[in-house]
């Protein structure tokens, strides 16, 4: 049975575990009454997001800039966009403090108590693009219970190259066919499934806010679709 | 101050977090009485680590050996041992078990307390010649509340090669002097304070049973010396 098979699952963290997009505008609605910056927070959200982080992982992986922590991959964006949206004003400390709001993410409603009934059967660990320090900073903040930390750094690369998945099982000591990957993301999913693992998905439907981009619908292959953390953890049997 | 300059602990696990060799004993005697098997389960357990882990890491750093997963290690010797032991008759399921001791060794009185109040103030993680899966197996059987897992096994190498220590404080994003190693052995010590980190010794005076091998006294150049992980706390001000 699955359930049995399945000795670790492994999680996609940004959108799967966090709510990134909704911590960036709170933070960033704080740090404009703080200062009386005006910007629109949820654009830039998605423009950091989307520009900053997932464009950077792109042009590293085609070796067009050299591997980096996440840390300065955010650094970078975010100097830029702080002179696109004519933000002026801010101190390094209010910059340096506003770019680790990726150190302290709010997770989903669901995620910490389906994560710790999960963790009673299986082991359990983010494998993520975030590096370690990121994640472990981010565990401690969020009391996230994983087993390990697992990061796409180990193996100086990003996801979805499959060394990343391959590498994890290894790190595990486990099969690919033992480890399940969980994410919101049916490219994260359909990489991590060419390459022997087993797949969960739950979609996180607000990812980008209300109307923006939706997950296209579960590929049929994938092992689980769970509504949330505590229906995975259902659907698993725990 | 020192308290504050250090923003994470890295921990020695063999001999320093859990008692290896109380538990190699323990469970061998439990084997004993369900078996009938008559061994000398001190002796058994000293030549287990001392010519089985130690001397096996040895000869992979020296390129003697390929590099194995511990528990591969641990076999090797482990079907050596029982052999010059004089023991048979146990099922290769008794045998694979007993291997897996490792992945459940018994922290020493304090290790638990003492991990969960430094971990208040620090980010704590071993960093141990141990591989990744066997950490992560011994944190969760033991509970002991590490945010992350380092090993040598993310390096491809062991203790004392400075790569491990340097390895750990990058994957840590801290300089080497923001991150103290935690050991009851001075040679590992000696070894991270060679390249950067700060040094506190933990001795473990009975690692090597009543009358056994007891390490040299402290160097004086360590940054703290305690007797255990709670009195650690405390001089850490924690």
């Amino acid at each position: 049975m699955l359930a049995d098979d399945v000795k670790a699952l492994v999680f996609d963290v940004f959108g799967t575990v966090v709510d990134w997009r909704s911590t960036v505008i709170q933070e960033g609605e704080a740090l404009a009454r703080e200062t009386g910056v005006k910007v629109d927070w949820p654009r830039f959200a998605d423009e950091w997001r989307r520009d900053g982080y997932i464009a950077g992982m792109e042009r590293i992986r085609r070796g067009e800039l050299p591997w980096m922590k996440v840390d300065r991959l955010h650094r970078r964006k975010l100097d830029e966009l702080l002179v696109e949206h004519g933000v002026t004003g801010l101190t390094e400390a209010q910059i340096a403090s506003f770019n680790r709001v990726w150190h302290r993410l709010l997770p989903w409603p669901d995620a910490v108590a389906g994560l710790s009934r999960l963790r009673e059967r299986y082991t359990i660990a983010p494998l993520s693009n975030g590096d370690v320090a990121l994640l472990t900073n981010l565990a401690k903040a969020r009391k996230l219970p994983w087993d390990c930390i697992l990061s796409s750094e180990l193996f100086r690369t990003f996801k979805p190259d499959p060394r990343v998945y391959l590498g994890a099982a290894d790190l595990l000591d486990q099969p690919p066919s033992a480890v399940m990957m969980v994410a919101a993301h049916v490219g994260d999913l359909r990489a991590a499934r060419s390459v022997g693992l087993r797949t969960a998905f739950v979609p996180r439907p607000l990812e980008w806010g209300p109307g923006g981009h939706v997950e296209p619908s579960p590929d049929p292959s994938f092992d689980v679709v769970a509504t949330d953390f505590v229906d995975l953890a259902a659907k698993l049997g725990v």
